[in-house]
């Protein structure tokens, strides 16, 4: 069975992580594994430059997360932290106050830019990296390219992650751009994660910023639109605000109201021209539910809150029954 | 009273050093400075690109060994370093094992990759890296070309790092090539310090991949001969070898004798078209300095071991007592 996920951070890797635990119980493979296969599509708009290094917040959430090494309380990151080089950079007037660069991180940024530097694309680089950790999952970037999520502020833009690291997503944004977006193309096997899919799953990675900018990759939102497998999401909003992140600011930029059914509508079905099939949201959202159902959509509430590992699993087999894809 | 020392890593850094005590000594301003002006030229052919960020062995040197922040014994590196980020980069299966990248020394080489993808020359970001440490001398880069010093060895060259650190200088020598050297042009500041200077200083470094590269900077080694300055030696042989180092490598790769009055007749005398007013040896070295002498050099021994800082002052010194120049 081919599951492929298209991914922001935290959320997207803790879905993940629970997929997995899923699939392992019910596809062993006898050796810890699964006989499933799942793809991972990730983000890479929130990507930057810092000095001289390229830092990717999505690709090392899941490679953290998925590899065991993550900073669990924190969501991103690598436990047993350290920040010595960032304090002494700041010794120089040069560190971002606002922007954590820790020691164990850091090493993934020089490896991750010392291969780009030899000319390797980042899809290769993210599978090197990857390797290390033994992820049980194929991480795919969206993109090859330089594509960033820039936010318009009053004044100009910011890259996104000033705006929602340094701002705390609290100036108004009054939309977002994809820097670098004209001429990208889709990384190799993104497109091909999608036509040979059994599912694809949107987990509760924000919609705008996460899975809208891996949709707006020239031929990602196309790809998924024509996919032959089922499309099943997992609302990010529960009661009416974003579980965790800013996810309802990305949101109020774009006019979409922060809300599980207008997140939902936001992405559209796929038989009006969207990308869903199927949508689950949280017991808190029963109302959002019925009124999804009155309008045709298939949609179910569970509860959706990823507490740990086990209920995670829960969700992940709850968004595959929905599509009739549970293993 | 200005003085310019041509220098390579540790030598030229522990030399500098005790020239500064000297001069504060004899020309106090009050403020524990020097109403002396001092400048370095370091030499750059050591500089390489490492995993993305570039690493300058010789300004980094000087920097914290000028600003109180070197390991003593080691010589080079910061004191209480660490290598958290070097371990983790290892286990991606990339970190250089020959080659210590410790974490606070990487926060040097960030900030100054930063600022070079700003686009400020070399000698601008070692300008605005030197101001965190207050080094009392002005430091500069011999150029601002990227001019990297290769040695030529069977099947090939390699960087000068990886001879020098990785294979100790024993993989066998037969030259040295300075890639990039060809439409380089010395770093703003640095013929006009060795034209503007009441005195030049070749520390004891490296005569051949230290003072030697530098003075293959195009315009350099001619503005050393013109200067109306007096230029005076302090040999980095002593009693037949070098002090520190592996000079005695980079001297036979050359076809010169590790030998007090070899390197001497290496540099030349400026009357007969060398670089050289005057030349320091050790005591050990007494008949060297004979010989010399006999040739018609100035030339004296003296203890020249670096054993401290006040040892150190009293060669810098001597050096400016041969030329006359002891302020």
């Amino acid at each position: 069975m081919k599951v492929t996920v298209l991914s922001g951070g935290v959320g997207g890797a803790r879905f993940t992580r629970g997929l997995l635990a899923l699939l392992r119980d019910r596809l062993p493979d006898g050796v810890g594994g699964t006989t499933a296969s799942v793809t991972v599509v990730a983000n890479t708009g929130d990507d930057m430059w810092l000095h001289g290094v390229r830092v990717c917040p999505d690709l090392d959430t899941l490679m953290y997360t998925l590899g065991g090494a993550v900073h669990e309380e924190q969501g991103w990151g690598r436990r047993d932290e350290s920040r010595r080089v960032s304090d002494d950079l700041q010794a120089y007037g040069l560190g971002w106050e606002w922007f954590t660069l820790g020691d164990l991180d850091l090493a993934t940024h020089l490896a991750r830019t010392e291969l780009l530097r030899r000319g390797l694309p980042l899809s290769e680089v993210t599978a090197r990296l990857a390797s290390r950790w033994g992820l049980g999952v194929r991480l795919l970037p969206a993109t090859d390219s330089e594509v960033e999520t820039h936010v318009l502020v009053d004044g100009g833009s910011i890259h996104f992650e000033e705006w929602w690291v340094r701002h705390r997503a609290a100036l108004p944004a009054r939309g977002f751009e994809q820097v670098g977006l004209v001429g990208s193309v889709a990384a190799p096997g993104v497109v091909e994660a999608l036509q040979d899919a059994d599912v694809v799953v949107l987990p509760p990675s924000n919609p705008v910023v996460s899975v809208g900018t891996i949709l707006a990759i020239p031929g990602v939102g196309e790809a998924l639109r024509a996919t032959t497998a089922p499309v099943v999401g997992v609302s990010p909003v529960i009661g009416g605000a974003p579980v965790r992140g800013m996810a309802d600011a990305c949101l109020t930029a774009i006019g979409v109201e922060t809300d599980a059914a207008a997140v939902a509508r936001h992405y559209g079905r796929r038989v009006d021209g969207g990308v869903l099939d199927a949508w689950l949201v949280d017991t808190a959202d029963r109302a959002a539910a019925d009124a999804l159902r009155d309008d045709g959509w298939t949609v179910r509430a569970v509860p959706t809150l990823m507490t740990d590992v086990a209920t995670t699993a829960q969700i992940a087999a709850d968004a595959l029954t929905l599509v009739d894809r549970l293993p």
